[in-house]
């Protein structure tokens, strides 16, 4: 078969690759309906993280089980899934207080922007729906695999809770979604600071109220304003640099919550400006498989719909240019289909 | 009056000092009944903090109200009253979240190893009791002000509660008086990091059920065998160094939570151990007035002892020794009597 692999900065290229295969009693195979670029696959794609040779990419995906292994008994060939990027066997101690991207036997998904994917700890991983989706419902599915389960994160992390102000840092697929979150768990005020005007049409449809399109000192400015001088209660920090990570710390009132979900880069925090900052902080690896099955569930009753995220669609075979697209800004998220 | 003066590294003075008065309508005038050294006022002491010239010292005090100024209504002449190291308006916002460590009219105090103390915020700082104590309860009384409260906040922001396990790092009064507080909010295993024999002597008088003496690497590996290799529930990091911050952060379990209430000298923290830790962290200067009534309460109604974390008690003329002994790890605190 032919999958997604990247030589290097930029060169991204669909080749052929070997067919996964169970490698362990616990894996399971899964034809791919559709799966994504991850804006921390451009981190490598920008080479900011280093690579060493080719490596095959992609970590979001659903789609229908085409063989278990011997101790899998939870899905069978055939039904319709989501897994979480980081899977789990669910049922470690780490598992057992709600943290699935912590397991004990986690195992990163790497593979997925190909038409076939091995999952390790299958049954732990694996969410089935009922029954198989109607095609309209697959990019919603999809979502809830890393960009919605960790925009989620994002909010209930930073305990958004029905009344509060919140501030969404990050206007990219994970911000906005974490916008849609924080609106769905009863925000009462949510400031998205972004300045890209496409990105904030969708942060107002997904529920922003404000829009903040200043930048550094001036946005930290305009944010403290709205928020009497104080900082808001619950702010979600979706980039992962140190600019706006140190953004993020300014905007949370004290007592507040900061959650922060996106892997940073070159983020040091001073010890001091912490504990004076008096905040309540919570990020990490999103425990994705923890909301699985309620987000699944939004999303078939359609109480929710997080797949506008998705503004350019490709087949499988034109990734390059689905990278390119993000990279460039020109998508906020590209879809691909095997 | 005389009051203590610290001149430089190692320099402490009970000298001359101009006598407190009422400055602002909110003001209060305390006449001290016992005061004591701060561990955080050794870090000048130590020379490790910069200070310009000569400084006034001493932030944790209890005793009887000599004049108020007009605005202040709530205590009267003659009460007896305990208060926080940071005072605050108990009304603003931040207040109202319980954060009155982070009041916006927060001054901190700075003057209190004296006779006389000027206290602002009066109102919203000072707790009274019923009637004057008995003078066998000023020493647990003077704890509540900030070394007990601060223990407690070590143990409440490290989300301790019934059936947790809890690892508290460092040996120092609030790493003591943290141990007694997680015993308090129903811990089923504490384990004390320390290698002093008077220390761990007291922990274990607190309520600690497991001394780690073991250092660094070697320490971080008994505790982890200690708690299945996941780490604990909690741990309450009461030192405030780089190294300490670091251990305290191996040894929570991924989900779990970690406190940190000494103020951090040349701590950084790298933003990526921090992302894959998966824990939650909350620090800054304890909000000692969200638990001072009930504090007072549990001291008034013996349910609680924290005096014996005072194992020198000093008349205030003689407060360099007093710093002098706590530096040379002679004392773990010494309190002072005017």
């Amino acid at each position: 078969m032919k999958g997604t692999v990247l030589y290097g900065p930029g060169d991204i290229r669909f080749e052929e690759v070997s067919e996964p295969k169970i490698e362990k009693p616990t894996d399971a195979i899964i034809r791919i309906a559709a799966t994504c670029v991850c804006g921390s696959d451009l981190w490598p794609y920008r080479g900011i993280q280093g690579g060493s040779g080719p490596t095959r990419m992609g970590h979001e995906y659903c789609g229908y089980v085409e063989e278990v292994g011997s101790a899998v008994n939870s899905v069978k060939r055939g039904q319709f899934v989501v897994g979480s990027f980081a899977t789990s066997d669910n049922t470690c101690p780490t598992c057992g207080i709600g943290y699935q991207s912590g397991c004990v036997q986690r195992e990163f998904i790497s593979q997925a922007q190909s038409p076939y994917l091995r999952v390790p700890n299958a049954a732990g991983t694996l969410v089935t729906t009922r029954e198989a989706p109607d095609a309209s419902m697959v990019a919603s599915l999809l979502a809830t695999s890393d960009v919605f389960g960790t925009g989620w994160y994002a909010a209930d992390a930073a305990a958004v809770k029905p009344g509060v102000t919140a501030v969404v840092v990050g206007d990219g697929a994970v911000g906005l979604l974490a916008t849609l979150s924080a609106r769905q768990m009863g925000a009462e005020q949510i400031i998205v600071m972004s300045r890209h005007p496409a990105r904030q049409k969708l942060a107002r449809h997904f529920g922003a109220n404000d829009i903040v399109a200043e930048r550094g000192e001036e946005g930290i400015e305009k944010v403290l304003e709205m928020t009497r001088g104080f900082g808001a209660d619950c702010v979600l920090e979706c980039v992962g640099t140190d600019e706006a990570m140190g953004q993020a710390m300014r905007l949370t009132r004290r007592g507040g919550h900061m959650s922060f979900v996106g892997v940073p880069h070159g983020v040091e925090i001073q010890g001091q400006s912490l504990f004076f900052s008096q905040i309540h902080l919570e990020g990490g690896p999103a425990p994705v498989r923890r909301y699985l099955p309620d987000l699944i569930d939004l999303v078939l009753n359609q109480k929710i719909d997080p797949s506008p995220v998705f503004d350019l669609v490709l087949p499988l075979s034109e990734v390059a240019e689905g990278y390119k697209a993000m990279d460039e800004r020109r998508a906020i998220k590209t879809l691909l289909q095997p």
